[in-house]
């Protein structure tokens, strides 16, 4: 490579907002190689910080906080979902890999490359420690929000793995089988999730594959899900998506807003080390398109109980309208229908329960018999699994009149600690490795 | 449904672009059962320039025209392919088949229903015409591109399908086995094809979903797939993206707005059918990442040919600079190493021949081994497959470096009928069938 001319002027337009290098006034070199920022012992936030200077960009979600980003951040449009297993026995190397993602997600977040080397300012006998497929990208709204798996805390016959089984958190249970549940193994479970959401697929795939890699040795993918759009809002000010039935959906969905909603709904409260952090229930729930498509009109409402044009409840009104179970209709007949999938979902019906819902329709081709493999990739954001989402699940499984048209082929469960201050020495987990 | 309220009032905000209601003005019952348009007999494509009236969106992509759109169309960032079998022994029924998707292409390209009956109306005891996932959304640059492979003309005994045999094209030929392919039956071949790009995913999904829906008894599902990012310029307009290998893909590809070479190498120009037509290769390869992610820089540069930074040949200069194979380095070796890939798919090695790529990243989980299933669904449009596509193929499969980090899993290769004219009777592949 001595012999080859490297070209370091200052590149590519970005394709919207901030590019990467853009971020740095002069170009990667300046990062990479420049005035020595981030020099050994030099502390990373302020590094960080005098490294963007005067150039945050509008897209970037602030990584650090009370709570993880990702949660009650708007729901961006696209999103990349990794299960991943532990490998090493060694709790020092998973704390170091916690340390490490903690930095990346700062960087990536930010729109920068995963370390200041970047993906082409190393040694060019050393691997890249940047992928370099979103070098040209903006930071696109990036959120990477990591969760624990029960199966870290303990393996299926209770042995402590890293010495974290005292501290399994009473909500990180075993989710029980649902009626209809076609669970595939190579699809649920694992001992660490990363939920990466952006404007832009190719940060989010960027941000999964990068945190993987740097976990070579150390964690292996157990399964990944890419969810092409969004179909849940999380703030008001965000239009309701519709999912692969054509209907809105989240129409009712907690929203970030509503502060005490999140409190009493989303948020662990309590002296452990979750407090401030929350848990994430993952379904890969498939829709059977080809029997929905040819449901009538009436029928498909019926089953929804809203109407399928602007996602009002059947009791009447506008999207936005309560639902009103009690309205009566002809023979004497509940108007919004004993078993639709409104009702039996409704705060009213389930001890007011509510969940942040935060889930993405997904697309991944056919099975072997050349039917569609579409549907939700389901994400909910819970205080409490076992009273916040296991009823309402089991009542839904035997009861919902959708669960005809529906197939949930993966599930996950996990811990999603609280946020990162924003202080270079703290980490991802750091509240429960050292509780 | 007769004791429901149906909100008719004008509803969602558009998340971009024009809505699909905002289109009409007011709302999507005037269309649906206002005055009168689309009644029995009224010429379609007057109908529908009537009910745009002058809410000719800025992001639709005409879908009339000499050649079918999507071929040098910019590149949009999403893809959903899809490759059908044809269930019918009937050429009639195909052939309405075919006049129902160009009724329907014509429509949804304009960020409108499949149908004027739309997604909700119809009689409520009727499945809806549309599934309206993309109700709300702009028609988000839509191009459908259809295509016919070999196995609809023939079927693997030779036998004449549907009276077409005759009219088989000299190009469509039966690919061979390239070197290392490890092609996936479920992911390979087809009687038809559908290409559905658009700036949203969802718009693209719907596309793909209502063409197969309208099909039903008629054409089957084969293989389906989503591209989440593409990987090609196709207008000099557009910035290179980046592949998953982190490098900039595309920079040497046709662009739309050299006619002449797009004259060359794109438009099948004969006295047949085809003529104003092309030919899609559609290979999807897999991405071994975990390999490449660990090779050093100066490896995966001198592998691609070009830095990774701007993308400039390793001979020097910019992205755009062309590259000079002839330059020696050091030990007498060339500078752009003889089994590189810029080197080995450089039209100066293989007899001028250029391609029309339009190809997509793609992420669809893992492997049952934990490996990402990551990677280009590759597209091109070529000329003439025998002389534009098998010999650069054979070639690479062989000596190219890269290869050892690809897996070819999916293969097509599909004739596209010229395009449809602004004529109510015409439609897709009406040159073929009335060959």
């Amino acid at each position: 490579m001595g012999e080859t001319p490297r070209d370091e002027t200052p590149t590519t337009p970005t394709r919207r907002g901030f590019s990467r290098r853009a971020l740095l006034g002069t170009g990667a070199g300046a990062l990479a190689v420049g005035a020595g920022l981030g020099a050994a012992g030099r502390p990373a936030v302020a590094a960080l910080e005098d490294a963007l200077g005067d150039h945050e960009p509008q897209d970037v979600v602030d990584f650090h906080g009370e709570h993880q980003a990702g949660i009650v951040t708007p729901a961006q449009d696209r999103l990349c979902f990794a299960s991943l297993n532990v490998l090493t026995k060694d709790r020092a190397e998973l704390i170091s890999l916690l340390k490490d993602w903690t930095a990346a997600c700062r960087r990536i977040t930010r729109g920068l490359d995963v370390t200041e080397t970047g993906f082409d300012g190393g040694s060019e006998y050393a691997p890249p420690q940047d992928t370099g497929e979103a070098h040209d990208l903006s930071a696109a709204h990036l959120t990477v929000t990591v969760g624990f798996g029960r199966s870290l805390f303990q393996d299926s016959s209770g042995k402590d793995r890293f010495g974290l089984k005292a501290h399994l958190p009473k909500g990180l249970i075993e989710l029980p089988h649902f009626a209809g549940d076609q669970l595939e193994d190579a699809r649920t479970g694992g001992d660490l999730c990363i939920q990466a959401c952006a404007d832009d697929p190719q940060v989010a795939v960027h941000a999964v594959h990068n945190l993987i890699r740097m976990g070579f040795g150390v964690v292996s993918t157990r399964w990944m899900q890419l969810g092409f759009g969004r179909t849940s809002s999380t703030s008001t000010a965000q239009a309701t998506p519709r999912n692969l039935f054509g209907f809105k959906d989240g129409t009712a969905n907690l929203k970030a807003e509503d502060s005490a909603a999140i409190d009493d709904h989303v948020w662990v409260r309590d002296d452990s080390w979750l407090s401030g952090g929350t848990y994430l229930v993952a379904r890969r729930i498939r829709m059977i398109l080809e029997t929905w498509d040819r449901e009538a009109l009436s029928g498909q409402e019926k089953i929804i109980g809203r109407t399928k044009g602007t996602g009002a409840p059947l009791s009447g009104g506008e999207e936005f309208t309560p639902v009103d179970l009690n309205m009566m209709g002809s023979g004497n007949q509940p108007i919004v229908p004993v078993d639709s999938h409104v009702r039996l979902a409704h705060p009213d019906t389930n001890h007011g329960v509510q969940m942040l819902r935060r889930g993405y329709n997904y697309a991944d081709g056919t099975d072997t018999l050349g039917n569609m493999d579409v549907g939700l990739f389901f994400i909910a954001m819970v205080k409490d699994p076992a009273t916040g989402f296991v009823p309402i699940q089991k009542k839904l499984a035997r009861e919902d009149a959708l669960s005809e048209y529906l197939r949930h082929t993966g599930s996950g469960l996990f811990a999603v600690p609280p946020g990162v201050p924003a202080d270079e020495n703290a980490y991802l987990g750091q509240q429960l490795f050292e509780a």
